[in-house]
């Protein structure tokens, strides 16, 4: 009587709600977004993998080793990051494709299943569920087509139908991998580099002080000091603007914001840059330069992403051996509306500026996110990102601000991805949501099956569009 | 094979839960409560415009310039307040109307949207989506008829079966407006003073110095200082009390109370009263003053609301242009049991003390409030409150407090209004919401039907006269 | 048309979702585990209490006055605790029996009721609603049967079919009870200490520097001070490890950890055991106490259990005449990440280290607590705890944390009750609990439902055996 699923199919209904005229209006919406292509405002992946356009390594590099979604579970599981290849070239593909067949089952549930799943039926035209048993056979299949043309990376963002693909980047970052894309006119998906300055902004950051020395000499305008980084930061965000860039992401600890007069800030900067600065300076120097940079894309008009609220490379021993973006940031308790007034007061309702609030605890969603995104013209509303990036906690998002904010002040969906290969996936899950919430609304007679169509399109396809300037 | 409403049609089964055995159970249970008369113990409707009676302006003036849950989204999606009347009397009503009604899809999935489509079909029968094209022809349509008699606030309380109606009043208010409509023999709505100190207690009040003067000096009986302070407050109360008014409301920054000996608190009144104190001091003073007021919940009765969370005013350019209530009202968290534990330690059980709960940070729902509501016979969990007064929230605060204290502490809905034709609509959506609450326990056999028709009365009906002591 | 149950039946499907197709898979998941044995590793049952055998005294000692859960809503709705006997042996428990059923109503929709009902139904096969006109009749009825055999401690843990049963114990308990419960060759469930030390390291605790004096003189082998506190500390654990414990419960007010070196350790210890530290001293004491017993639990296998965030014995009054765990323990906002960075930075993928992380601030589900468990080898997700105990509660915590740590991560169901006769209630729910949520993915296509029959059983009953080394 009960119907699902066989082990590794691919569900047409899959993510969507049980209940059968729901469902029915979620897989019309679904109709409406299916095909539309892919527009990524914010991820990680690299623009030289792509413009390099090297056949992928093997099965483990690239659906297992790069993902710290993957590793992290399978390193609560009892794996070691090294036996996964983290940080160890020398590892065996072999061998971690195993142990991660091997600990499949751990996966059940998360939304990385539900991505690892569809990429292995759509990439692959894999459906078995990996396993210890299944392993090698996996491994031997699909290695066998990665050495195919349409499995590199630049026939892969073509396949993806990705439209635009943003990407993070270094200030100092010359983009010769943007512009060999921009230069390729058989490529046609725009890949653009984004902006990150929090290598030069956070104190804690290593080599800090040889990073901002380097960054003053290489764009100063051969100014020193507070001025000569003012000068280089600006100069960078042009270089960026010039390649096409639309945005510029602050990975903050905290969204706080501080005006502070320019000889306090120069101050500031020379305790900070000098090392030996107390915590609170380097908060303080953060928060005010979170406020200067608002001020830059109030000038410039790059959209400012914040990502606040994870305590990064948490774990010490970890972060030793293997280095950031390993799996050990923890998310903090975040208050948007305290730390961020200065900066709202001055820019928050400015022709052009637009700042796009990611977070990673969901108490802000209703409290914080929606009221401030329901008034300030410059504020959108980031999609649920990293840990609540799959379907129950985006639902959640959507229940928590869309009675405040309606869909107008969505900044559009996020795949912040490292796994090149789950874009595709991840973005599908994105529509399937929207579909699903939407056809609640519908059947629940809070809006008409006319509008869901055309709000389905909006929120996919012209939100992000608006929210990053595309 | 879907069907769904039609544009601008009001369903029956809005709000109702899709699954058809769930709705089947709401619809039973909402008959229980749907003709129920409104008793509304906390909003803040004029008790001048009910008692003058003056017809409304038109219908920018009436749907849409009063309404700041309206015009901060308008505003958001780039109009400009002004334009849309607020703080300026001049603004031509059909462009504002125009510019609403040119905007109506970002209300789409708000509970806004919500009301206004209840209002509209059942106020004016207009069941026309607004629409750049449709503007002018529902300007008309509803404009020709708020000179009807039907349509003038008297008749229209009437007609809404409005019972009780409570408005929220400055202390030194000669509350002559609820006079006047107590003494008409034909108006059967009681229209309720409360009792609202903020103002007086809030040192960062424009003008609070002599907001304090001219509070002693009408009603300190000759005291002066600190005595004559709380002399004056004591006597308002009785001013309210002797109107027909119930209920005390407090809208702190933090639910924070502080007890501290009478020389003490009389030092730092001085010290708030003169201006120059320290924000330590003005929010010691507010927290101590709530104590205070605790105190004399207990001796004269009025019930306490408390409403805190609120970081009111943030844009400092809309305020300076526009004045308090314009949209930009902010949540920040709140912590109840830390600060209230003063309070509630000396008042929380005393025989005849109730004090409501309101809150915009739903963490709170589970962690704090059920659980003191669940133990103190003194605390009622107010309804959720301003952002949060929408269907899905409402049903997760229900989600979030009953498994702790099931019904029985409950504060009663609160519409919380300025727009006073969205008062049914409000209530209906609370009765709607109940109503889908309650029929997914019995759904889940968690609850039986026959008790749920109970519980439905009882918590539409008897749970505000009985936490607001109507 | 709407068909539910009538009072006081137990629906076959109740707590089960109202969907057809997901109740029917619900159901199938629920014959998984519907009949497994009970292992609870974390509660408040006395071991005395079975070991001593003796027939429960009456329905009210039995079902109403040792559960707070139960005495604090009837407290909060007018009854007194001396009242329903509360520290007051005298009071007649007929009359506790019949406040107790004339409140009934009061319990709708809690969680309470639910296990109320089951346990009437099913240890006394009552399906009568309790009110004020059965309450004699369901006395009588109850009060015959307890003279049974059936229904005495020793017989009702074998019928309840509980493997393993841990009881919650002061550190220099002599553990009599439970040598002489494993001693008995009928008994066979397994009754295990839990070594609770928080009397000993809390100094607000009454009577603190004595406990700690007496803690040393038994156990310190001689030394004192510091020294012997921890030499004693060490060697309880011993003696709960050699009479099967398996586990140390940490019921601190906030989960912080502090490493402090042993001269610092011992003069702080110093300050707090003579009385007169500051508040701050006490808390950095507490901190520091909790490092230091990860540090005993990498050495002696003891699974850590934390239970942090509420503000014990809230109201004086209350404490000062009915004393702790009478109802008004209040939770307040936690926050792991950074309270908990020294202790899992040092232990946190010890080999053999387990921590379980229990909480009652909803808001750390998927903001710390997922995210901490899906990267540490050591610990493992705390079921929903008291407050939180319950039907939707539980589910919200499932899909807070499945998405980011799947189900390999969790701690397993802990029934947390000082209500003997709930126990096989509370497991029962728990098993709805998670048949309801897995049924959903499956439904949803997010699990096959052969996984979700292997996962099901995974979390229900292998959980609680990996998590707590049972």
């Amino acid at each position: 009587m009960v119907t699902t699923s066989e082990p590794g199919t691919v569900s047409p209904d899959r993510l969507l709600p049980a209940d059968p005229t729901t469902r029915a209006i979620a897989r019309e919406l679904l109709t409406c977004v299916e095909d539309l292509p892919i527009v990524s405002p914010h991820g990680h992946v690299s623009a030289s993998v792509i413009a390099d356009d090297e056949p992928f390594a093997d099965p483990a590099r690239l659906l297992v080793t790069p993902d710290h979604y993957v590793t992290r579970l399978l390193h609560a599981n009892g794996a070691s990051l090294a036996a996964l290849g983290v940080g160890n070239a020398d590892a065996d593909p072999r061998a971690i494709w195993r142990a991660f067949c091997a600990a499949w089952p751990v996966f059940d549930g998360t939304a990385s299943a539900n991505w690892l799943v569809s990429e292995l039926a759509d990439l692959f035209d894999v459906r078995e569920v990996p396993s210890r048993e299944s392993a090698d056979r996996l491994y031997e299949r699909i290695a066998a087509r990665l050495g195919e043309p349409a499995l590199r990376p630049r026939a892969l963002v073509q396949s993806f139908a990705v439209e635009v693909l943003a990407t993070t980047d270094d200030p100092l970052d010359d983009l010769a991998a943007h512009h060999r894309l921009a230069a390729d006119p058989t490529f046609t998906a725009r890949v653009l580099p984004t902006f990150r300055p929090d290598a030069y902004v956070d104190a804690a950051t290593p080599d800090f002080a040889d990073r901002v020395d380097r960054l003053i000499a290489q764009a100063g305008e051969g100014r020193s000091g507070y001025d000569g980084y003012l000068t280089a930061l600006r100069g960078r965000r042009q270089h960026f603007l010039e390649a096409g860039g639309t945005a510029a992401d602050h990975g903050v600890r905290a969204p706080r914001s501080l005006k502070l007069e320019a000889p306090a800030a120069a101050r500031l900067f020379d305790r900070v840059r000098r090392g030996g600065a107390t915590q609170d300076d380097r908060d303080a120097f953060e928060a005010h330069m979170l406020y200067e940079m608002a001020r830059m894309s109030v000038e410039d008009g790059l959209v400012m992403a914040i990502h606040p609220g994870s305590l990064r490379n948490y774990d010490p021993d970890t972060y030793a051996r293997y280095g950031p973006d390993t799996g050990h940031d923890i998310p903090v308790p975040v208050e948007f509306a305290t730390g961020l007034r200065p900066l709202l007061a001055d820019f928050g309702n400015a022709p052009g500026f637009h700042v796009v609030l990611f977070t990673l605890d969901e108490s802000t969603f209703s409290r914080e996110l929606a009221p401030l995104a329901g008034f300030y013209r410059g504020v959108y509303l980031g999609s649920p990102w990293w840990f609540l990036d799959a379907p129950d906690a985006m639902l959640r998002f959507r229940a928590a601000v869309t009675e405040t904010t309606g869909f107008s002040r969505y900044g559009g969906f996020v795949d912040d991805t490292r796994a090149f290969c789950s874009i595709p996936a991840r973005h599908n899950v994105a529509r399937r949501v929207e579909a699903s919430f939407l056809a609640r609304l519908v059947a629940e007679h809070r809006l008409t099956l006319t509008r869901a169509r055309e709000i389905i399109v909006d929120v996919i396809d012209a939100a992000p569009r608006r929210a990053f300037k595309l």
